[in-house]
């Protein structure tokens, strides 16, 4: 029954219809006993500041931000995590003695999930990324981060890969290479690469025969990744799978964001095999 | 499972670690299968302005106020029903099309639950009223306001039964009578009074000996109200009773002002009968 003890958590972001935060935090909760509750607030970046300012004086643990704020959220913070300010963008608040402090964990998600799932060391580990949007940013600099060895990036709007390359080899190390979305190159640095992302969102529910490369150009030893688990095989990782590659969709990696977004917004341990239950229960349900 | 198209209420005020409103709100909700969330947020006069803006911005049906922000509420509405600004403090606030508007059931409260207990026509009535504080103006001036023929008003700060004996007969109607606290004639205008009511706070759980007036002044013809039902009987319903006195305690007030504020919130018809009995249980349980 809540109270005012009861701990709140929102995810701000616009629209919320589709989430599964308040079905994947609240069953968390209640499997652990624990006097929290998670609901959505739908709201975009003209009142962001003011539902934070309402949130500073309420009884809030910390909040997750999905779009459109997980740019102008970072106005509106009192500290930003290393990674989340190289990244530029924020998805889970911690508030801890009324200070609020940002972190990104959409990179981390994937990368732990890449770290479970494989055996790759990222030290020898080049990695060919279609796209350069947030997700893409997120992931890359994050990869970037943690010591892969090197990261091409592509993008239709060359001026976003352009932007993220250099935005990677100057803030965070100079491991990022910049492939042009007319380049002929494509298939031969994908023969260099060992694990290819696709972040662009192409073969999504919305868009399900696309592509973000022919399947003529994958080959058995590329590790194939979508960062989308909806439809959980894409065309990308069907055409991979009937070639013999590994790969690997995106529910590791919302699974993991989850359980690193309650364990920086509780201050509690990752509560790794109660999440991982619920969500794949939830997306199963889907 | 809460969504965003779950609608939000809240309790505002300080300290809220007493109330049981949020219980009463969500069983009800239960009971009756509509998607609504009620919540305590303790919040005082220097924030109240923040939490408002927020709210404004988020999914909310309404809210209730209660100390220390009933008359700071005021400030922050659109508009104010005309028994809540003649009572110049607000304990429910409607939100309808983006226009939040105040109200008072406070007082209300009591009229509906003397009305539904007794046979009492208030323009036949005589009330004598102890106490002259908040809940003391909610219920005389709702008194006045439905019409009761007189009303006698003392409190032990003489300033504030004047006050609100001036308020009551210029801005509702001249029914008011100031009577002085070192008056000797309260036993004499006790005699020609139908009501006495115990807006005080004398003889509540902290104090279950006190009683604002001695039990040789009672007589079997008088109705004797008690505000509070904390405790159920408090030694003036206890030596009224055993005068053969009616008796009225603060429960019926209580429920009715649940049942208005849900109504006037909601938008829905009052759910007089599982809200009663909701009530019932959670001041039985206690």
């Amino acid at each position: 029954m809540v109270s005012v003890h009861t701990k709140l958590l929102s995810l701000l972001g616009n629209p919320l219809g589709q989430t599964f935060a308040p079905q994947m935090f609240n069953e968390t909760f209640r499997q652990l006993g624990l006097d929290y509750f998670y609901f959505p607030i739908e709201v975009g970046n003209d009142k962001l500041g003011t539902i934070v300012e309402a949130i500073r004086c309420m009884n809030y643990a910390g909040f997750n931000v999905t779009k459109p704020n997980k740019i102008k959220i970072l106005e509106y913070l009192d500290e930003i995590d290393e990674l989340a300010l190289k990244i530029g963008s924020v998805n889970v608040v911690r508030i801890q003695d009324k200070v609020l402090k940002g972190y990104n964990t959409d990179g981390s998600g994937f990368v732990q999930s890449l770290l479970d799932e494989t055996s790759f060391d990222l030290a020898e580990t080049t990695f060919f990324v279609f796209g350069a949007g947030g997700a893409s940013r997120a992931v890359s600099s994050t990869l970037a981060f943690n010591g892969a060895r090197k990261l091409y990036i592509i993008d239709k709007f060359d001026s976003a890969s352009q932007s993220l390359v250099e935005d990677i080899n100057t803030k965070i190390r100079n491991c990022a290479v910049y492939v042009d979305s007319g380049s002929d190159a494509v298939p031969e640095l994908l023969r260099t690469s060992n694990v290819l992302i696709n972040a662009t969102g192409i073969g999504m529910y919305q868009d399900l025969e696309g592509t973000p490369v022919e399947k003529k150009h994958l080959f058995k030893d590329l590790f194939v990744c979508d960062i989308t688990y909806n439809p959980p095989k894409t065309r990308l990782l069907r055409d991979a799978e009937s070639l013999g590659c590994g790969i690997m969709n995106g529910v590791g990696m919302a699974i993991n964001q989850g359980i690193k977004g309650f364990s920086l917004m509780t201050g509690l341990p990752e509560p790794a095999e109660i999440m991982r239950k619920v969500m794949l229960g939830i997306i199963n349900a889907q």
